[in-house]
């Protein structure tokens, strides 16, 4: 039976509120995502949250029952609350009818099949939380074999990220690793490393990619270091015919990855 | 000579930061860009400020009394500050050297010419400020012609739109405009719309795209109504292999952007 909760008080609601800061979500190795569609996904995924908030109003909710009861067969805690603290809770005003409280996980180099995608994307010192849930996203629409970090990046399981994923971060596997130990990985195995930059000649639509390809993008300000550039096997532009000169990161990710795909069907 | 504000009661000070409102904005028609990059682009598409805010600390910055220069050229005011309010103003933690204070501006339908380029960016609803912005940052970057806001998008000018565009807002013509009148000027001369949708069979890749293509993208949470579809010249949909089946809207348009693009060259 769920219990329910209507405190602002509440020490369990302060405890979860609390997740949205990156301190406390390592503290706790707990992280929050919301949204009816994104927990059924997860579900579905075989991840089922630790505790359950939903409004009193959606109880009745088939997909509601259903989560309520895969958490409690799960040895989880379902919890009935109110629109106000659902949406003190996601920190938005208009909250959405379930937030879920989910263990962190994290996909290790060496867990990685590639030879189970023919995409796989690497991000360096990506900064922004909506790029990193967006990339995720994208990883998801091309069947990427995985996410994979690079150095200094933002929380994948930070409220925006996991938001701008739209569950994706349930679906592509994630790895947080150094640039030389995923060098050394990737050199233990085939994959073409493919690297965006605006300092080559090459045309993205011009050249040839072997599968996997990993794509690798740069931080958003910079672009990649130089030293990273040489280690790649290829490095291809975009074209760029305004005065800005620039892409953003996520979107520059996402034209290269369905370019790839389009490649290798 | 600019003068100086330290104090955070200063009425101008208020004035400028309640343009952050959608409501202020629209009453004053004036709105907010920041970063010295940004300005910088702007002034060289001839656009000034009205009221230019810099640091004290940056006084000195070759780029800055270029636009205070400026400014006070066209009878602007130059305004010289502390970190504190810059930081007010813009609502980051860290702000930029300069924020300015621009008026409002638009193009019309009739004034769009739509011999100038091949490509022309159309969005419908459109809710995400951050996507309005990525989507003027590629527009750029594909050189199209501009962006055509269709029915109740989001605003253009709010801070957060013109954060993402990264200064596109500046170099791409955008037209605000609804449907009907929309359709009745794109029918009155040569021109292929083409929409973003999950319900066709034609793949992205196996299709002709006419000059100009004009490339419509749906609500991020709904997509195009049925009968905006009908009127489309052309439906096409991308490969969608993973469990979401549904990628970031400023995404989707950047990926059929640069494909357009490329067929086009």
């Amino acid at each position: 039976m769920p219990r329910e909760i209507t405190a602002f008080s509440n020490p369990l609601v302060k405890r979860v509120q609390a997740l949205r800061e990156k301190r406390h979500r390592r503290e706790e190795g707990l992280f929050l995502a919301e949204g009816l569609r994104i927990l059924t996904e997860a579900r579905e995924t075989g991840r089922v949250p630790r505790f359950l908030f939903f409004a009193a109003a959606s109880a009745a909710h088939p997909l509601v029952r259903a989560l309520v009861h895969a958490v409690e067969a799960a040895g989880g805690e379902a919890v009935e609350t109110t629109p106000a603290i659902l949406s003190k809770l996601s920190g938005k005003d208009n909250p959405q009818a379930v937030v879920g409280v989910f263990d962190q996980f994290e996909t290790r180099l060496d867990q990685l099949d590639r030879g189970a995608a023919s995409i796989f994307l690497v991000a360096e010192r990506l900064r922004d939380p909506g790029n990193l849930g967006t990339i995720l996203r994208t990883g998801d629409a091309v069947g990427a074999g995985g996410l994979i970090l690079v150095g200094d990046c933002v929380d994948p399981f930070s409220v925006e990220a996991v938001r701008a994923s739209m569950g994706a971060l349930f679906t592509v596997p994630i790895v947080r690793t150094g640039w030389e130990e995923f060098l050394a990985w990737l050199r233990g195995g085939p994959g073409q490393l493919v690297g965006l930059s605006l300092q080559t000649e090459h045309d993205y639509r011009a050249v040839a990619y072997a599968a996997p390809t990993f794509l690798l993008t740069g931080n958003e300000a910079q672009g990649l270091p130089d030293d990273y550039e040489a280690a790649c096997d290829l490095l291809v532009k975009l074209p760029m015919l305004g005065k800005a000169d620039s892409l953003n990161a996520a979107v520059a990710t996402a034209v290269m990855a369905y370019e790839v795909l389009a490649r290798h069907r």
